[in-house]
């Protein structure tokens, strides 16, 4: 018989890696809660009809498809059948997909329960989510999202406060993070001021080899990419835009003063950084000319954060945009979030070794077992002990004492209490620290105070 | 467009469904933790080969299967496609399938991992699981399975904490529950001495309908299985089975005495209750004969949780099993577990309203916003509301006051903080309570004493 295992790009994960994991989903969530932020949950499943046509062509195929149950060929003549077309039968013999990210399903969900949604609809969602991509080092085909959205409400303050969640969530992490802005909106006055709407991506692309390549190799690339040398000249204080936010920013009144819709950018950031600079952030807030991630999705403040000490992508990004819901009939609809990167996090912890003790805790005390005498006067002591909240085991067989000490080196369990016939009678619990070795004979009262 | 919609047979949790649920797997969590028993979790997705053939027939034509990703007719000839044979399809055209319990992800686990893990392995596991079941009334084709199991000892201490632990699950929910067990052991004595092996559920479901029908026409009940009349009249002390635990104990020993093997489920079940009577359980351990789930997988004690209060099927369910692991090539892997139905006790503490109010806590304290000057002097402060672990909102928007109360309604926010011009001045907050609409003026410190 073959060994088992399970789908490439697919994880299980261990004990340690679920505590670990619940470390950084609990500090998310109490971020997310004490900022007003609800948890909802949607279904693994969804219609294709909610999924296709949300990604691109690419993400389509991405989709994980389940195969219709029951007569997967109804409605398919053979004609189609002998047509051995992959995607067009996957359109009729599956009905449902696994959901590919949190954003389609809650703006399906913001549509489906507009009626029982007190907007502005501040929603939090951990859960994962499948795309059928080649698996690679750090890519799988199942993992988490931790997306935070507060829909129905244009008001910068929810950057600011977005903001301030993700400052609060890295500071209680211990890890030390830049949080990068972008604005669309300056970006576009960008595009508009030099005549080339449709190059903002090559250009941000560019900008951002400046301080590995140079500039002279910037403006090749520019030249590369078509853009006409006026429009070049005219980037060159934007390229080499420099010093504090409000220098920059300066700069960029500047620049783009003839650009409408770059002014209310700008305005934008005005108003984040005039509100961010009251609240004491840990981390640094830095505005990005070079982020440029969902330009064909949002509309408005950019978000990234980096990591300061580890080299690794973004672990945080986010951003505003203008129609969630729209492509559901339902328009009008802003809104801005940040997702958390889970899986990024987890291995940033785990490389600078931030896990703090308690949330590795596991078994806290084990009871030694010698037989069925010693069981029988155990078992009603350590339901004393469980009561007062010490996460407690009786080694459930009579084995080797060596054996039972490898039970408890193995989970990594800090104490063992070791009850034979003297401690019955004398009513006393010999316990023993498992790092140091140390022994000490205690009353159920005295044990119960040590932890 | 039409209204978008999810697959039928899955739910949208609602923030105030997922508190609810959450409050319920962080108390099923905290009292597994308490115990010894830590996390893992399994993908969603498990190849098909590790699925197809753990449930029987029918159980095989209720996995969602995953379309190949790619060109999901490789490897099938024209020939098979004409066949339309949508079982034979599927077993080519998907490798994956959604997992339809955690009890196989589990064995798969155990053996691909068993060098990593600490035997007897105390291991629990909260996911959903996915059935293309038809949907009905409390049925789903999502839904949450909440395992405990310990494998790797035969000890039957493993039972007694098992007890413990459902007992403390529904003590800490406040609903009052009946846990009966019956032994597997027990029930192939009874088929042995009336020589009926193959009628025993045959015999537990005509018991079971004793106090509905009347012993005669159980009797006939039985007739009509084709039980002969010397088989039945062996039944009769066994069908009026009545008492305490012991008393029925000692009419089984008696009826029983010449089944080995009903000798053997006898002394583990007091085994089991000499030990629970020194425990001070809340709930009534009841011997149940008529219990006989699973009769095609365990081996001994079977358990099954009723609510005492509200109509409905078991809400918690388990027993021992000799063999987890065997049909993955790892022979000799017993153990005993648990699973609650959290769909059940959903409704449950649902119809008997016993959610305490802390578990169904949101937003504590919501800001009035009047405009940009009092969004500017509020920001800051209510950074110090927070830093205090209070759940604090700033409406963000200058809203007009009763869409801004309206907001504080729906969302069930206890608390609503108006600072206007005067309050700025005096540096006072006004408090009001938005239950008995009584309003105090406060300082900053004053606030976040109050919570």
């Amino acid at each position: 018989m073959q060994k088992p295992s399970i789908p490439k790009g697919t994880r299980d994960f261990s004990p340690e890696e679920m505590a670990k994991r619940n470390y950084i989903f609990n500090t998310i969530r109490e971020v997310y809660h004490l900022y007003g932020f609800q948890q909802i949950e949607t279904p693994a499943m969804e219609n294709l009809s909610t999924l296709m046509g949300k990604y691109g062509e690419e993400g389509d195929k991405l989709l994980f498809k389940i195969l219709n149950s029951g007569d997967c060929f109804s409605g398919i003549t053979d004609e189609e059948l002998s047509e051995r077309n992959a995607v067009r039968f996957g359109m009729k013999a599956c009905e449902k997909g696994l959901r590919y990210d949190l954003t389609v399903p809650f703006a399906r969900y913001v549509v489906q329960h507009r009626n029982d949604i007190a907007f502005p609809f501040k929603r939090y969602q951990i859960q994962p989510v499948w795309r059928a991509d080649r698996p690679q080092k750090g890519r799988y085909r199942e993992f988490y999202q931790c997306d935070g959205d507060v829909v129905g409400s244009d008001s910068l303050v929810n950057e600011v406060e977005l903001i301030q969640i993700m400052d609060e969530v890295f500071r209680r992490f211990g890890i030390r993070v830049c949080i990068k802005m972008n604005n669309r909106k300056i970006l576009s006055g960008i595009a508009e001021i030099i005549g080339e709407a449709d190059k903002i991506v090559d250009i941000t692309v560019a900008i951002d080899k400046l301080d590995k390549i140079g500039l002279d190799n910037v403006n090749d690339e520019l030249r590369s990419k078509e853009l006409s040398e006026g429009a070049i000249a005219r980037l060159q204080p934007i390229i080499m835009l420099k010093g504090t936010n409000r220098e920059k920013l300066a700069i960029l009144k500047k620049e783009l003063a003839a650009s409408e819709i770059a002014m209310k950018g700008i305005a934008e950031m005005e108003f984040i950084l005039d509100r961010i600079e009251k609240l004491e952030l840990t981390a640094d807030l830095e505005l990005d000319l070079t982020l440029a991630r969902g330009l064909n999705y949002y509309t408005g403040a950019i978000f990234e954060v980096k990591a300061l000490d580890v080299q690794i992508g973004s672990i945080t990004g986010g951003g505003r945009y203008d129609n969630l819901t729209g492509v559901f009939g339902m328009d009008g609809m802003s809104g801005v979030g940040i997702s958390f990167g889970a899986d990024r996090i987890f291995d940033v912890l785990n490389q600078l070794e931030l896990y703090p003790v308690d949330s590795l805790k596991t078994t806290q005390l084990l009871f030694v077992n010698f037989g069925e005498k010693e069981e029988n006067y155990l078992l009603p002591l350590i339901s004393k002990v469980r009561a007062a909240g010490i996460r407690t085991e009786l080694y459930p067989e009579s084995a080797k004492m060596k054996k039972q000490m490898g039970y408890a080196d193995t989970k990594k369990i800090p104490f063992v209490a070791i009850v034979g016939e003297n401690e019955i009678n004398e009513g006393k619990i010999n316990l023993k620290n498992m790092l140091t070795g140390e022994q000490s004979l205690v009353t159920l009262e005295e044990l119960i105070e040590r932890f």
